[in-house]
């Protein structure tokens, strides 16, 4: 039956006609046993784009990346309790960037819980602490309702996780019931309390606007440029963006850095500082006699607006204070290109970062994993063609490639480029067969330091300064090198792997060039 | 440092101390930043042995492996809630299977928590719904004495998941004490209101003895064969075994059959049955209109011993009451090998369980992952030389290549043979990577039927009869097909594609007789 009032329609088809209904028409899925009716449901039901993974990593990773590109919410279809915890640590990520995800949890169906089968698990113990939103649909009348809600939540600005846990009898029995879409939210207003402190804030090159999120849109970081060209203000994001526009003829934001000791010094100028979707800057990590707040002593900070309140407003409101609507903002020169190394030259992440700078295509949307390698990527690239650029907002590594999945699917006009560690990278490698099977336009480049390399930074860090070689092992990848060509193909992507600049330019080339998926091993 | 009774120690080095000396002396890692205390404690105190692994969930599958062939808890180290959350659903598992795995899962420091650092999460939260002991160790002078108190909860019988959460500040300050192991609790003793009942109900062939856990040792299986042959009661498992030891000369022990109505026929002449070390059995899930209780109606069933419980008490008593102490058991003959399939037929089901009953060698650990291919392995392998077997408790696929490596280090004189069915093995695929370093004697045999074939039945199992194009997609691994000889080369595992049965004899005698890693393609 694929009739929307149909009578006798089951509780999976009522939840697939409320999601379509809603606007959620992708499914980036890994079903099992107690999800079959919602398959069966997909199957007969036109609308909805079912995505197969074959982790669930990748898939709660993709509708993070396919959020943060298609500005609406995707679900995942997940096999209970285990399957929605293989996807754990993509939903921490999503969470964290504020991206909208809908995770439909299979589950048993309530007689079968209390014998306690083998895949019997406390699911909404396992949903909560990544989820916004958490809820099991036990009557088949309710679960249309309980849909649009959950899709209300999820599309709650800036983007929440929900998790709708689907009994298979609530799936299997008739009596369900399809729900009109309920309206998203309205960003709410930012904090006019602090308006009058943040516009007096912002005056010289010791006054810095830090933003986040939605504020790192072209038009919005237009406003930005205006009031820091009028008062001479700084301006910075956070290390780690959802989403950022960037390129030539965009305004220029650069990124309070991740090692420690470079976020102090580079903060260090600012005594007032207005947050706009940003937070207050802090250390990734705590270390043993650094600070872990990181801006300047006294420095002032004012919290203007929160990432999900209306940040448009927040920045048109402060450019009108400091009078600056009319004042042009600073934009990147479409000359601003890195030269070219020379191509002999082994690849240093200096040499990569030129290479890249110099070949990012217009529209492309770079999903950045790259680490250690990638720390200075900034400004090499900030000249490049108009482009997105995707940060990991979580921290937890694996998230590149999936993320890859979900913006490819969401922006199929644009050039992916997945720029990801080899240790990142195999966390959720499966992702590569996805790709593969979608023909996926994604360009992807493995640095291959063969090393979990920002560890060796970080036992520095910690005050271990002289590892012995059980340390080194523990974070080294060369006992045996991966071989990323192989692994690459064998899940159906073509591949090349590439040792010096000249290698890594037509590597790119070829791979910019592909429309589908391509893999670059960058040995460094 | 490395002397124990250092005054100036610190947390991290205390708690390998401690762990050292309650016999905890292998652990299977994935370390972040938070734990590069716990990493440089390992590189300086000799005594660990530290397995890399490339994703959280080969880490603690390998422990649950490692458990249930040493008998003893090994750790795993990993990186705050999001590390943790990787491993879950092998724990998942490992709980389920009864196996004792210890989890060191790296914190922020205390002082972290309150920012909201990107890494933040709710780590007891995420911990709880697989683990049976969950604590934060939050002062450096109780840490020792904590971790003698996870081990003691992982050590308690049958095995238990245990979580020892650690702040970098505790691991990186000094003032660690050293805590003595504490003693593992002796298994409680089974039922004995109980006792009379089961005596009485075991007689005739309309009586089962119904097995489980512990139950399944050569030297219970004794004592159970000496019941059945003096009382003509029937001898079943559950459908998975954490491990059975099984093979020519000792007592077989057919399963409880996956599919409901297999099982439910199997179960129908059973009157009287007596569970020690089992539950009662129950359907894996429930299907619309069919019964989740697969027992007989009316059918009595005694609950003689827990899992837990001291299961040679219990069978030893049985055979007592049933005057069996001096029948001789009915034994497996090493003379029951199944006949040579014809070497060019293909690869069914029925073929592989041959050629493996045909090629199992004397004290192999069969890690069996197997799925829909294996369905009826049992009676073609049953006759065997003496090997060990190992199910999935838990259902999680994605379990049998992580649970081979810590098989093969703890039993590194077997052979260890993984069989699994490639759309399990892809959740956990970077094992092989591990297998590789390690050096592992490991046959790893994927069974490419290229789909989620069980979920073919199971659509028609819960009233999809005639499934359309979009959900055979759905559980389909064709497009493209995975190239397991590629993938395997690729993370440094030689591997071989076979598609006949002269194919598949000639690999596995290839994989036996090599000693280390090797993986088999069987093409069905």
């Amino acid at each position: 039956m694929t009739n929307p009032t149909d009578p006798a329609m089951n509780g999976a088809e009522s939840l697939v006609h409320t999601l379509l209904a809603a606007g959620v028409d992708t499914c980036f899925s890994n079903p099992g046993t107690s999800e079959m009716h919602f398959v069966a449901a997909l199957d007969h039901i036109p609308g909805m784009r079912s995505v197969l993974t074959l982790q669930e990593g990748v898939a709660t990773g993709a509708a993070d990346g396919y959020y943060r590109m298609a500005g609406k919410t995707a679900c995942t279809l997940l096999h209970l309790g285990p399957g929605l915890a293989n996807g754990l640590s993509n939903l921490h990520n999503a969470k964290k960037a504020g991206s909208g995800v809908l995770n439909i949890i299979g589950e048993h169906a309530d007689s079968h819980i209390a014998l306690d089968a083998p895949l019997t698990s406390d699911i909404q113990g396992i949903a909560r602490p990544v989820s916004h939103w958490v809820h099991t649909s036990k009557n088949v009348t309710d679960l249309g309702a309980d849909a649009a809600q959950a899709v209300q939540a999820a599309n709650t600005a800036p983007g929440q996780v929900a998790a709708l846990i689907l009994p298979s009898d609530t799936a299997w029995t008739d009596g369900g019931v399809v729900a009109e879409p309920l309206p998203t939210p309205e960003r709410p207003d930012f904090d006019r309390s602090q308006f009058d402190a943040a516009v007096a804030a912002l005056s010289g090159p010791d006054s810095l606007l830090l933003m986040g999120g939605a504020a790192l849109t072209e038009a919005n970081l237009e406003i930005a440029g205006r009031i820091s060209a009028a008062t001479g203000c700084g301006l910075l994001s956070e290390w780690s963006n959802a989403r950022m526009e960037r390129g030539a003829g965009r305004v220029a934001v650069g990124r309070v850095p991740y090692p420690i000791d470079q976020a102090i010094k580079v903060l260090e100028p600012y005594k007032r500082i207005v947050l706009v979707g940003a937070r207050a800057p802090i250390g990734f990590f705590a270390y043993p006699g650094k600070p872990a707040v990181l801006t300047a002593d006294g420095a002032e900070i004012i919290h203007l607006a929160e990432t999900g309140s209306n940040l448009t407003a927040a920045l048109t409101a402060l450019c009108e204070g400091a009078g600056a609507m009319e004042t042009p903002p600073a934009h990147v020169a479409a000359s601003a290109m890195p030269d070219r190394p020379d191509g002999k030259s082994p690849l240093s992440p200096e040499n990569i970062a030129a290479l890249l700078g110099r070949a990012i295509p217009e529209n492309a949307v770079i999903v950045d994993e790259s680490v250690t390698t990638g720390r200075n990527f900034s400004p090499a690239t900030q000249g490049a063609p108009k482009h997105v650029w995707l940060n990991n907002c979580g921290g937890s590594i694996g998230y590149g490639l999936p993320v890859a999945i979900g913006a490819a699917i969401a922006a199929p006009d644009s050039k992916i480029m997945a720029l990801t560690g080899d240790g990142s990278a195999m966390y959720t490698v499966q992702a590569l067969w996805t790709m593969a099977r979608e023909n996926l336009d994604v360009t992807v480049v493995i640095f291959a330091n063969r090393s979990y390399r920002i560890l060796r930074g970080e036992l520095t860090n910690v005050g271990v300064g002289n590892p012995g070689p059980r340390a080194i092992d523990m974070l080294s990848l060369d006992r045996p090198n991966l071989d990323w060509v192989q692994m690459s193909r064998g899940m159906g992507v073509e591949a090349v792997a590439v040792t010096d600049c000249d290698g890594f330019e037509a590597a790119l080339a070829e791979g910019l060039a592909t429309p589908g998926p391509y893999l670059i091993e960058a040995v460094m």
